[in-house]
């Protein structure tokens, strides 16, 4: 029995309290599915302690989903991820059809979305990459007339925490999950790492399903997902494969030209008097960006100065600067190897933060903001500097906009890296096949012929001709490309859209269309 | 230059993109005050990379209150804190109105309130708790017909997650700041250890302004409140008092009631059958609470287990079960001495936590629903259970709602500790003055006369039996206090309300009247 004071009348007396619900009794507006069905007057059985349900199928059940919803997944497995085509496969089964896919990512295991697309399980796809057969076939014009939407890590935060993208459920593997659903991807079999993308589809969705593989006593540490922002946890056999994360990018190079380039780089960094004590940096995978950090450390030593942060997508060689005490703290959203992926659940100032942290313009200041140096690597680059990372120089979809456009507005210096030409192909054209990241933004493209500076960076270029660096127009630049390899054959497309590329502010920079057979 | 592929005109004609804007130049969509402006077309130097403000007073200034706003604290310092009159004193020298103060609770370092509702500079107060002449004064009516707002901890952090309160400004007391925002409470010359409540008003607040007296190189470690969150930081001389957060009640005891009251509840834990390996816990401060966890920490020792983890309020001694590996993980909201300020920024598991994981129901579970055990005090209990611990007998304000009955409702078994008289009055009464917990979430009271069973846990009962705990009925410890110290004389109050009191969910257990002269 619930002794009851206050009655709906009296608080019509109370200002602005006239329309508040009076105390009836203490469960009565929870939701039910936060509470357990019992007769039991012991109200304490009324509360639930355990949200693990029987299997992934039967969690995806109670999420009740229907035609059209949008659901979200994290890439953070990468190749190793087998949690999508599970769930999706799921949901065809169940004969759930035009659902959206928000996915952080999606990569070679991915393909087989293209067989739930031609059957009309799924219609639309969000994500910053697309990559093999299903990159062709979206490339081809397989989402119809519902394109394809590219966005980078900074703008699918500001896309979710704005509401510009609602998602109905959220599937997150992670590498463990305790019964109430603190997760993380550092502790089980199958570790990620960082989860930092996921962390903002949990904050947002409307429901969330943890999935595991290693479901460990309450309370699991860390708390990468809190359990406050959990529906259910839902166990299978192998959540994803960890060695799917390596992008095999991790050794150190050996090739001449990547030595030449990643020496140039720290020149320039040398050069910009951003190189001191205390300074920032974000490097990418990649042979002359791992070049570049070797370079660095051993810069680092002999000026005895220490790196603050350092941010990004983290590889062994950067773990290696943090535990050698030359960089104070590593931001990390994702991890790009093993050595990564088990230092964040080790060190401490390795610190996992989400993708809104990292680099939102949604927020009050992303982690960029405070940015000296980055350096980027690019498919084209054009002669206003605007750079392409998503299509080929076939016009078809192959790689992801990620960090790209965040890094490159926010840093001091971005630093593009890109030999002058690869194979019969210029990096250098007149104009990028798909503007990701716009030229205004980039300040540096070191090459292996010279080191090009934006116009708008004379002081970059006053800097770098006192230090001796050679220097060359990007008129030089694309004119030795044609003489290398001369011009390409302009790709011809459609009108037919098959992507929008969303800037990192939501306002749209660029479209992908078909190509023309 | 930008480089223009997209126009309005295109986007007409792609599905989903009619009302999208296409792309003008990288930092057209940013609001203005998180850029710098400049004439440069080196675009690097328009971002902003520095929000310390050269004084509170200028802080408070750009985020430009209005009459009539509400402004919001946290009362991690408790009697050290500094900040809140600071804050009000400058707004009234600005000549603002009518303000809302939302604080997570007013200790007797704002009594300087009571002139400032006097002027009219604030018109209405919600909080947990309100102490001293402040209380009093609400108490005989200082704030008119704006009756105030006593919440729980979990309560507050409900009402700020779902809008019901509105915070346009919030100053957040950091004992360190970086200069971007990032701010802590373990780092500095002015701890006060966990952060817990001011997250959650850094999360929702429109501004957030951190304010510390020690600005530490970039970036800030841990980011208690993220700098994703903070609009701008302000330097003072002194935050706060570290030795304000201390109750003085971390001292064992050696009255032998409370400690025959703190064996009796190591009894019940036991004879419940929840006191097995992993079990879960929250205690509070004073005498009896505190040789519970030494006793507690014997019989664990004794039995070779360990606990799960404990919650709270926390304070040395729960520290030092941490350290001695008798707990997994401490979940802090607020530390009660210095000992728990210090742990919080040492031991890694030693976890800071926001009110809302602590224990609002806005989210899908906060840590008290995994609560086995909760230790707690009462300053009166009624014959139906319910539980007053804000009005002193004399129906006048003078303490806090805190977690008691977030706790109480989700805890297993919910434990308070009272004794059956104190002087002349008697704890255990007819009606409470004002009930903060409803008796249908109390499970069992231990008191010096003997332990009392809620009827609804016939379960429990039967356990305490088979252990040979003396039991006595509420009627039997209600004639037994009469006989003790007679039946007080009943408070006469008037009609008006001077404060309501809100359940965890929102809707209203109670209301504090006025008191007839």
């Amino acid at each position: 029995m619930e002794t009851k004071r206050v009655s709906q009348e009296l608080l019509k007396n109370i200002k602005g309290y006239e329309n508040r619900l009076a105390y009836v009794a203490p469960f009565d507006n929870q939701p039910s599915d936060r509470m357990v069905e019992s007769d039991s007057e012991n109200l304490k059985e009324h509360v639930r302690r355990d949200k693990i349900i029987g299997s992934l199928r039967e969690a995806i059940e109670k999420c009740n989903i229907q035609d059209g919803m949008t659901i979200s997944f994290h890439h953070h497995f990468r190749d190793g991820d087998k949690l999508l085509m599970m769930v999706v496969d799921i949901l065809a089964e169940m004969g759930i059809k035009n659902l959206r896919i928000a996915a952080s990512s999606l990569t070679s295991a991915h393909d087989g979305l293209v067989d739930h697309i031609e059957n009309g399980v799924v219609d639309r796809i969000e994500t910053s990459g697309l990559r093999g057969k299903l990159a062709k076939s979206v490339s081809e014009g397989l989402l119809g007339d519902n394109p394809a939407v590219i966005r980078s890590h900074g703008g699918r935060a500001r896309a979710i925490s704005s509401g510009d993208v609602k998602i109905d459920v959220a599937f997150l593997a992670a590498s463990s999950a305790d019964c109430m659903g603190n997760a993380n991807g550092v502790v089980g079999k199958s570790i990620c790492g960082s989860m930092g993308y996921a962390k903002v589809d949990a904050e947002h969705a409307e429901k969330v399903v943890v999935v595991t593989d290693t479901i460990v006593p309450y309370p699991n540490f860390p708390q990468s997902i809190p359990q406050t922002q959990v529906d259910y946890v839902a166990v299978v056999d192998e959540v994803g494969d960890s060695k799917g994360i390596m992008s095999g990018a991790t050794r150190f190079t050996n090739n001449p030209k990547e030595l030449l380039m990643a020496k140039r780089v720290l020149e320039v960094m040398k050069a910009s008097g951003l190189f001191v004590d205390g300074f920032s940096m974000q490097t990418g995978t990649g042979g002359a960006s791992l070049a570049v950090t070797r370079f660095i450390k051993e810069e680092l030593i002999k000026r005895d100065i220490k790196i603050s942060y350092a941010l990004g997508g983290t590889t062994g060689p950067m773990v290696s600067l943090l535990e050698e005490g030359l960089v104070d703290t590593l931001f990390d959203t994702q991890c790009f190897d093993l050595t990564a992926a088990e230092s964040v659940g080790r060190n401490e100032k390795h610190v996992e933060v989400s993708a809104d942290f990292y680099a939102s313009i949604g927020n009050k200041s992303a982690a960029v903001n405070k940015l000296d140096f980055v350096i980027l690597s690019a498919l084209e680059i054009d002669t206003e500097f605007n750079v392409n990372v998503i299509s080929g120089s076939d016009g078809v979809i192959r790689a992801a906009s990620g960090g790209h456009s965040d890094t490159s507005a926010m840093a001091k210096m971005s630093i593009l890296v890109a030999p002058l030409t690869r194979g019969r192909l210029s990096t250098i054209i007149d104009k990028v096949t798909t503007i990701v990241t716009p030229g205004s933004t980039v300040d540096v493209v070191v090459t292996d012929y010279g080191v090009i500076v934006n116009p708008r960076r004379q002081d970059l270029m006053a800097k770098f001709k006192d230090d001796g660096i050679k220097m060359i127009t990007m008129k030089e630049a694309r004119e030795l490309a044609t003489r290398l390899v001369g011009t390409p054959k302009e790709i011809e497309f459609t009108d037919e859209v098959v992507a929008v590329v969303e800037y990192r502010d939501g306002s749209i920079i660029d479209t992908i269309r078909k190509i023309k057979k």
